[in-house]
């Protein structure tokens, strides 16, 4: 392989239509394709394409319809290709290594050395052919309900680019989308126990003086509300919200106490 | 909690799918659904519904369109629901409590005591509107690719239906020490959303009384109660001693006025 080719899984997977019958689903497969970073579509014996209706289906997703590569034949769209899965939902009398999408995502991560990899889908009524079976090195099944397997073949391309993403981001060290969620203002910042020990002290000062609560006859109540504080992991924002409330029903019952 | 109900996660499992325009979309959402053995639907004021369009892109489940409920408030779409999971690709002004999907999973595998959870899917063009958004205790964000988050809706419903299947199935690998952990108090139970809504109410109407505060200025207020709700995840022993707490005040505010 080129050594300046990518090491990025992404980068190195081929998607394969084998003779897909609606264009529409070509659309749709490029959409799942490009929503979780994939970009290499090709397209063997397609009935119709171009095709208005794949461009439509595809939402934005044109770029992977651009550049689709479409072929004649098996050889052709395997081409350079070092390791090929193909996806099968039946059992066949001749066994192949069968894995799920899971472990398919991990074996793609970790054989860099077998980059370029290809990802084969069959037909939408027949699946694979067995001599496009047999070009696998695995048979990847997605296990769906035995009742109705009916998946669509866009279904099928999300599931395993979704997995194929996820094993990207895990070998990333942490899933960059996800920390951009993760707001760093004080109020977010988790209360310290000292903080939670506080409200704590004040909610049965309150309770005890709204005759809610009797510390001679405490019960379960306090180990209650700790546990519920522990469930909460508070964050000091909250704490000062409910400080706050409490001290707004301190100041209610001193201004009814002077009266 | 009633004996005879079934503690299969996939049974548990209601998809809520939120103002949908396309009944393209309610059809491959149900298909999606039913490829991975979830069957509860609820609509909640769906554009078109019943359609030709949604049975045709169904692909024969028809079962569960054919049972979908269809509502027009989010009360009833969350009706008797113990958990709720929005699915949210986007960042907020007030961040929740964010997982991914597998996580999702297993929380929901793990939470037999809040079954059922409820799973909303938003609008195709906007998502979720943050008041419902901010009646989930978690968010469920699928991991997109950022240069292109355009997921279409039951591709969503796709991925999130796959994963509860494969935590469905690595259970029945036989987990049966789990289930001891399983506490058969009511007060133990998972509150429903009703029960938390009450609750909520009811501590904006002392909030009010102790001027701590005012519905005209409300501010964050609002959506930092429901999260800390949605966090603590109460339970019914919980929601009692919250609601006793709030009465002893109300009862005190009585008092003190009619002197």
């Amino acid at each position: 392989m080129n050594e300046s080719l990518s090491q990025d899984l992404l980068d190195n997977i081929k998607i394969v239509l084998c003779q897909t019958s609606h264009p529409g689903n070509i659309g749709a497969a490029a959409r799942a394709m490009k929503t979780m970073g994939l970009k290499h579509l090709v397209l063997l014996k397609p009935k119709h394409f171009p095709s208005e209706e794949a461009f439509t289906r595809s939402s934005g997703a044109l770029d992977i319809l651009d550049n689709a590569l479409v072929v004649e034949t098996l050889e052709q769209a395997l081409s350079g290709c070092r390791l090929v899965i193909g996806t099968s939902s039946r059992n066949r009398a001749l066994p192949w290594p069968l894995i799920e999408p899971r472990e398919m995502a991990q074996i793609c991560l970790d054989k860099k050395q077998s980059y370029p990899i290809a990802i084969m889908f069959g037909r939408e009524s027949t699946g694979l052919l067995n001599e496009e079976l047999q070009q696998c090195n695995y048979h990847v099944n997605i296990p769906a309900n035995p009742e109705y397997m009916s998946l669509n073949l866009a279904s099928a391309v999300q599931i395993i680019a979704y997995e194929l993403r996820l094993a990207q981001l895990s070998s990333q060290g942490g899933d960059e989308a996800h920390q951009e969620h993760i707001v760093d203002k004080d109020s977010e910042q988790a209360a310290t126990i000292t903080e939670v020990d506080g409200l704590y002290n004040h909610l049965q000062l309150v309770m005890q003086q709204t005759e809610f609560y009797d510390p001679e006859q405490p019960k379960l109540l306090p180990a209650r509300i700790r546990r519920l504080f522990a469930k909460a992991q508070l964050n000091q924002g909250e704490v000062n919200i409910l400080r706050g409330f409490l001290s707004s029903i301190d100041k209610y019952i001193k201004r009814t106490t002077r009266q």
